[in-house]
């Protein structure tokens, strides 16, 4: 690995005590990080090396997925560690750590390799990036490379604002835009899982695909981030990044090779230039708009969205939606994409149900009451699996049939988190799991539309009781196509108690 | 259920200690057994029926799947049997027993229907049939049924003698023979399996299998019965039978409905039909003959087949046997059938493997070799699973495939077995999984110019050491064709160690 300054703005920050710190230090306990490697954290603080890198321990305790007990290991990563006041508008702050950087990488004997990751909120982009430029950070003799995270504009115009503006500084190959959804190990699975499964890639057309159910569930509601939230909403805080990018990993025909990162983000591209637009007058129809009311969560009783601290008490706010979506390409044509999210919702739950199709002597099933789809699920978190539900005879009740789950399952323990997958990613120069600008502006051209029709309340809010999953109407989306959302617990607890005496659920 | 009698020869036998009384005593536990209900134990010894019924009540004790220890329980279902002393030859004996039974269905108020299970050697099948007739014991106001144990026949024209004879007393829809491997839970789901799943369905074909695997390997060696063995060999005690029955079960294509036992049994046929007969001079081609020398099973030496007490020095019996079969029909033109199966071999295990055919782009695949082919794995014995063996990423080694396996296991208590199954599907007149006298004489029909050819010494014997997966020739049938043998512990383990980090196979 190339040698690499890694010059992180928001250092005290949440996200880089919560995710890139532990991130970094579980990459050096796998020997993934360069050799020769140096962390330069930024902040408004004062704050000496000593205190900042204590800081640093501190958070690898309390949030490393493996403990910081070794004391020679933590101390020799956190050499690596120094701190450096900036105040994000003075040139001359830019211009002091480009020779603390200089010095460093000349003590190394490193190549200027430069990772700037900009963990603070999106108004400050376009500033870092012109100062990055402005001071020469940007323009040494190796590389640079930008990391950054959502939200990428809040709208179509802003997201193609903000791109303007950090393309003056940084090329788009330069920019890794992270999208933590394609950091989570099983969605970093699918695509490979397509492309090297002759099994997998026989099932993968509308042929035998009846429907794709994308859902991502929360348990809780808008927290500690209630004035944010409140002017966002689930489409945009989502919808527009984390779902589309979950359907574009799904819905990608890849040749049977190992693919290429191009190939990988081509074909992304290429899923959402088929996606069938939603004009501004139609989104009522395949788009249900949520906002939980009062209910219980685990037996708890919770406030409706509109009694949250920091919540308008008129509010129109979306915290859930759910949308059925049509890819009209070769391969998917015909086959709805449902997708779904929300907060306070019955149960924290991301995956992706693939239902298969039924054969054409559908008059026989609907005598057979007991036989339940042939469905492949790929659960994303909070565990991880893969399941594959078929239908099997009761041996103890001869005719009848038994729902069969055929699972895989690993323990979270062992697998490398998102930040950690995302960050060695970038720092390998791996665009495969970034959000291209291309992805990310159509999206938001897709999105634009809904977030009209919401604003013009062209979309009536329904409410949903807080622990419930969702609105009635997001169950109405699924009849009127003869479908309905399967693998939720309560339906899934079903299956099972009838499956009793002989489907065995692996659970770990 | 019908009232029945249950007549059963052989009663003081083995057979009957191991297999039917813990079997009838599990579906007395479970309700499936007729409300008017008795059994008649029949046997050349003197037993007053007290006797009869401690013997009973010590083989539950001994070999049922459910322990045996409530007393009320256990005395309520020992009331309904009756010991009777009957010599084979003797008419007498016949009316005496039709004179117990006549009065016992009085008793009971019970129609006179009466299932005669022959639990004793081949030698007697004729004369108790005959004597069955001639009594009127079978020619009641009620239904008649025979229940049978293999060897059908030593060879096709023997087969047929005995089924000319059995002919005269009993009709072939009265005749339920016994093949146990299809009472197994597992392989009674392959019909199921198949035939109410679409996503198995589509994979069913030549387009996608490229070739399927039969196994049924043991660990003991000849044990008691090594005078009959020694006249008989792994082609007649398992091949003709079990094997074939495998193959049909796993190659009939069904109906995408609940497929009637007609159905079953008619596809069976056809399946037979279109097996590619081999000719005595061509055997060899496709036939590996094996016999075990000394070796070590899990440790301990053991000695070689001919050294076996009770086996003739000079030997050339055949105790293991690989063939390569070909249904020649639209739905498996081109799809080998491995079959194999042998005595002391390194691991008990009875399974099917269907291989997928890999892309067509072969040469990237060869530069893959971490990559391995897709299989589904039908576990029979001695434990009953299903796995999915498909490729993913190697969360650590970014470019690297690991194989993943998708798991379904049963815990062994909670299953009926095999003679449950049987059992229960004769009182009710279920003939799915017999084995009809069309299949037993088209398997007869394929198997003897095998049994000729090595009669006549036209395959060489090859041996192999006790212990091992049988002569290297075996390994060399699939190698010819670009395969190899699949799922051996040994590979399974190395895939398993490769796949260390990340593939989790569950057990239980």
């Amino acid at each position: 690995m190339e040698a690499t300054t890694f010059i992180l703005f928001g250092a005290t920050g949440d996200l880089a005590k919560r995710k890139i710190y532990p991130a970094l230090y579980n990459l050096y306990l796998d020997g993934k990080l360069p050799k020769a490697f140096s962390v330069f954290g930024l902040g408004r603080r004062e704050l000496t090396g000593d205190a900042f890198r204590a800081n640093v321990e501190q958070s690898l305790r309390n949030f490393s997925r493996r403990e910081a007990n070794d004391t020679a290991s933590v101390r020799q990563f956190l050499d690596a560690f120094r701190y450096s006041v900036l105040d994000i508008g003075r040139t001359e702050d830019y211009l002091k750590l480009l020779r603390l950087v200089e010095q460093r990488e000349q003590e190394l004997g490193a190549a200027p390799n430069r990772m700037f990751y900009l963990s603070v909120g999106p108004e400050f982009f376009e500033t870092i990036a012109d100062n990055i430029k402005a001071s020469g950070l940007g323009s040494a003799d190796g590389w640079k490379r930008l990391m950054i995270e959502k939200p990428f504009g809040h709208d179509l115009q802003s997201a193609r604002d903000l791109n303007r503006n950090l393309s003056r500084a940084f090329e788009e190959d330069e920019v890794f835009r992270i999208d933590h959804y394609l950091g989570k190990p099983m969605v970093q699975k699918l695509e490979i899982l397509q492309s090297s499964n002759p099994v997998l890639q026989t099932l993968w057309t509308n042929r035998h695909i009846a429907n794709v159910q994308i859902t991502a569930n929360e348990t809780v509601g808008v927290e500690e981030r209630a004035g944010y939230y409140d002017h966002v909403g689930a489409v945009r805080d989502m919808f527009q990044n984390h779902m589309l990018q979950l359907l574009m990993m799904l819905a990608i025909h890849l040749p049977n090779n190992h693919s290429t990162s191009d190939e990988v983000r081509t074909k992304k591209k290429k899923v959402m230039e088929a996606l069938m637009p939603v004009l501004k007058e139609d989104v009522a129809r395949s788009i249900i708009r949520g906002q939980y009311a009062e209910g219980e969560i685990n037996g708890k009783p919770v406030v409706g969205y509109t009694s949250e601290p920091g919540i308008a008490e008129n509010s129109a706010n979306d915290t859930f939606i759910a949308a059925k979506l049509e890819i009209d390409d070769y391969f998917w044509r015909g086959v709805p994409f449902y997708i779904r999210t929300g907060k306070r919702m019955k149960e924290k739950s991301t995956r992706i149900v693939i239902e298969f199709k039924e054969p054409l002597n559908q008059h026989a099933l609907t005598e057979e009451e007991s036989r339940v789809p042939n469905l492949l699920v790929f659960e994303i978190s909070p565990n991880e699996g893969i399941t594959l539900q078929l239908n099997t005879r009761d041996p103890l009740h001869k005719g009848e049939f038994k729902p069969m789950h055929i699972d895989f399952h690993t323990s979270q323990e062992d697998v490398p988190e998102a930040y950690e997958n995302l960050i060695h990613d970038a720092l390998n120069g791996d665009p495969t799991f970034f959000a291209h600008w291309d992805e990310v502006e159509l999206a938001w051209k897709w999105v634009q539309p809904v977030l009209d029709a919401f604003q013009e309340n062209l979309v009536p809010l329904r409410t949903y009781a807080a622990g419930s999953y969702g609105p009635v109407e997001s169950d109405e989306l699924l009849e009127r196509d003869g479908f309905r959302w399967r693998f939720d617990s309560k339906h899934e607890q079903q299956e099972k108690k009838e499956g009793t005496h002989y489907a065995y659920h692996v659970n770990h």
